[in-house]
């Protein structure tokens, strides 16, 4: 579950008042998320998003994040958009943590990954990239090439005990990556976390994106890689030509790759991959066994790794 | 969490096609709550309430519960009410469960519990039994003081876990209440789980009652028992006379008590405190450590249990 936070009705009462959204009729926290706690609370308006930042969240980025999503949807990116308080203030404190007020996105996320969402996601994911340009803030990528050597060593101990030789491949990899990680390649706001679950649909289509809280300064083809690897392959590992396909051509219908982003995608995939793997093994070793949320199989990402891996050219991702 | 069973996107969009509420627009799983999955839905109609039965609740008693909660409605009852589907059913399957989809309640549970609220919570008590009297269906309690003794042999083994002497205390407990527990008393449907996170407000109003998964046909006594011992004990074990004088006399306004009734509310009060107690304690030593549920600590009913051992008569919780 993501409420780690409890919120009293009293407090959250006067918490509303302070934002033009009539009386607080209900709150109640929802079951899905990791970051933070989020609850769905039901004004005389509707509903809206009630999020209170934990401690994986850094305060201080979340101006960054807040803005980032007026940014945004100013630009008809259907995402959620802070409200503003009596004083003009996104930001407040609620229950001791900083809390904000959200839009409510309507849209369900799709537990089965259908080729034609992966098309919606190549669109969504560009006209978030174009829209994020003239964004003013920057926020560098904490969990970037130079960050995960740091990450897995505070695995390696315990990494073999998921799977034999875990940690030596994985510092391999890291030697290879590292020195011929693509320099130079377009840049700007991206996503960073846009699996399935923070990409709503209505029918077959995009209604929005959520959970911006990774969102940072870095190269649009990491980005792109990301939501390769988290919604190309199917559960039993195999990779799906026909949703990259789909996501690729899309995205270019928007914003086209340069020559230097198709040479360099493999080579982000593989780096996206290490990053998600990295992270999963991190918390696999590091998440006790009676935590709130069950850390995910980090041995998922092993085998989209090896994929990459064996990748030519970008070619074989369905690029022409 | 209170979520077992996911429920995929289309799947729910087809069962919510049945009921006549407007497209599905959203579901989140709600992190409250022990016994069922349960979502908020948002339709084009607004907020429902989608509850997924899990095995905890014996499914041969859905039609009575789905048909109380309509029952009750039809006389003013403020609870969640089960829609018809197309076809004059209530009762659906969805992921391989029985599930039901309710009208929204608007309100707060009170997180810190103030006098007012229990004098509301008396008359919304009472006005539940008188609505429940023409209910035709029947349900035994399955939790009634004839099971307590079952309960206790399953965690008599591990109850000195807990404290030291429990096991012998609780044996003797139920050696004084099962020849004593009074029979004769008015009877009729009771809540029998009316704690506060079940019990909604609106300001200092209540706006109506939820979860009747343990409603049964029992004395009227016991379920006041039970809010008695839920709502006027304070944190540290103390009993807050000026709480139970108002949920009492707020409820006799609504419903008389009999003078057997007032008589035997020391010992019934000792049995609820018994029974919750009991559930605790087998829940403590049964459930294990990475359960999505914590289990709730036994020892606040062991204080509950010795304070009604001392009293001498029903005019120590301010009966006049």
């Amino acid at each position: 579950m993501a409420v780690y936070t409890e919120v009293s009705d009293d407090e959250l009462s006067t918490f509303v008042e302070r934002f033009s959204i009539g009386a607080l009729l209900s709150y109640k926290g929802i079951a899905e998320g990791v970051e933070n706690s989020n609850y769905i609370i039901q004004t005389e308006q509707g509903p809206f998003i009630l999020t209170l930042y934990e401690k994986r969240v850094n305060e201080a980025d979340l101006p960054f994040f807040l803005n980032l999503l007026e940014h945004l949807s100013e630009r008809e990116i259907t995402c959620p958009v802070p409200l503003k308080d009596d004083k003009g203030q996104a930001l407040g404190t609620l229950a001791g943590r900083p809390a904000a007020i959200f839009t409510f996105l309507s849209g369900m996320w799709p537990r089965k990954i259908k080729p034609v969402h992966c098309g919606e996601l190549g669109r969504a994911l560009a006209e978030l990239h174009v829209a994020g340009r003239d964004f003013p803030m920057k926020r560098a990528n904490d969990l970037g090439v130079m960050d995960w050597r740091g990450l897995l060593n505070q695995c390696l101990e315990h990494a073999d005990d998921v799977q034999v030789g875990l940690g030596e491949k994985l510092s391999a990899e890291l030697d290879y990556l590292e020195p011929r990680w693509p320099i130079g390649l377009p840049k700007g706001i991206i996503h960073a976390d846009a699996f399935p679950d923070n990409v709503f649909f209505r029918g077959e289509k995009c209604s929005g994106l959520i959970d911006f809280y990774f969102a940072c300064h870095d190269i649009f083809a990491y980005d792109l890689a990301i939501c390769m690897n988290a919604w190309c392959f199917e559960k039993d590992g195999d990779f799906n030509v026909t949703k990259a396909r789909l996501l690729l051509s899309n995205y270019r219908k928007v914003r086209d790759f340069s020559t230097e982003e198709v040479d360099a995608l493999p080579m982000v995939a593989r780096g996206a991959a290490t990053r998600f793997l990295l992270t999963r093994l991190y918390d696999w070793v590091n998440t006790p066994k009676d935590a709130l949320v069950k850390p995910k199989d980090p041995m998922e990402y092993f085998k989209i790794l090896k994929f990459h891996q064996s990748v030519r050219s970008a070619a074989e991702y369905g690029l022409q």
